[in-house]
């Protein structure tokens, strides 16, 4: 089994940013040769997740306002306390969803649903640049 | 390290039907003859779940109820307007419970607590035949 | 590809004990010589978590105050009644936070943010003794 490393990096925009990097893990897969395998994203960091969804404007704005409104920006956290900071609800919004994801690799693609894509979350207030790593295994 | 690779599929009653895979997995571990690696359960679609739960039917309803009042099926969730559909709960479900899932193998079996199943997750409203894709590596 | 495996064991208080298990997990992966792979990290059972958070007593708090506001301890939960016993709840959040964690290896180091910490959750109300299995698959 052989590993290729990837990183992608983004700017976001902070704010729920929710970025499609779909394409991007597929041209790893696809640089990688990996006919059939798995792969590996990860975000560093404690305010970003990685989550698939069907990527589309609609649906992007659901799930900003259910967030908004399960885990609201303005509320005391103690976490802001701890840095004077105000980002407490950006990062349970992270653990919630998690940094982490899998996917199968057969015939040289992700197997994805048409509608299922890879996204980036960003749940920073601010603008960050954000590294993902993706390792891609080749069997 | 080698990749042997399997497909459950399920007939799905679409509500929030909760399917034990635990022991289609298990039989999938069983045929790859690894004694030691990991799996990954991966399900296809964006309106479906890979969850691990203990399966038994009290605790499905509770998992039923939390669902239905944390993302309630009759919301004006955009997404519906972009399809004139209406699974937009469907999908922000999905979004939240994620649809891979990862498990270690050691003595040709799943690492696995007694109480504790894989299950694959419908959240679409709707039957679906449902493509779960199932990798086994073994060392 | 090669297999190390490990156990972290934990002695936990229950009730929303968080217990940063990072260095646990840095220590495998020292011993492994890993330079380049991946490790799996799953907690056996169905009333605990894997998660990632920045490990502060701030940030705990809010966690816990989040899933105590989300998933209340004294709901009649369905599952109490099947078992004549009250952890329902420990139940439903553990689904929701998933027991299964995965992430990159570079340099002999899990691939992690400098805030970024590997977290058992015990979500059950008793203390328990908990086994975590950390497969760490090395290039």
């Amino acid at each position: 089994m052989k590993l290729f490393k990837y990183r992608i990096t983004k700017k976001t925009k902070g704010e729920d940013d929710l970025i499609d990097i779909t394409s991007d893990v597929r041209c790893c897969v696809k640089e990688s040769g990996a006919e059939d395998g798995f792969g590996v994203v990860f975000v560093v960091g404690s305010t970003a997740s990685i989550l698939t969804m069907e990527y589309e404007s609609g649906l992007a704005k659901d799930v900003r306002e259910f967030l908004g409104e399960l885990i609201p920006k303005d509320r005391d956290y103690l976490h802001n306390a701890t840095w004077d900071d105000d980002n407490g609800y950006s990062h349970l919004r992270a653990t919630l969803l998690g940094q982490s994801f899998v996917f199968p690799i057969e015939n040289n693609e992700p197997v994805l649903g048409r509608w299922q894509q890879i996204v980036l979350a960003e749940f920073d207030h601010r603008p960050r640049d954000r590294v993902v790593v993706v390792h891609i295994y080749k069997v």
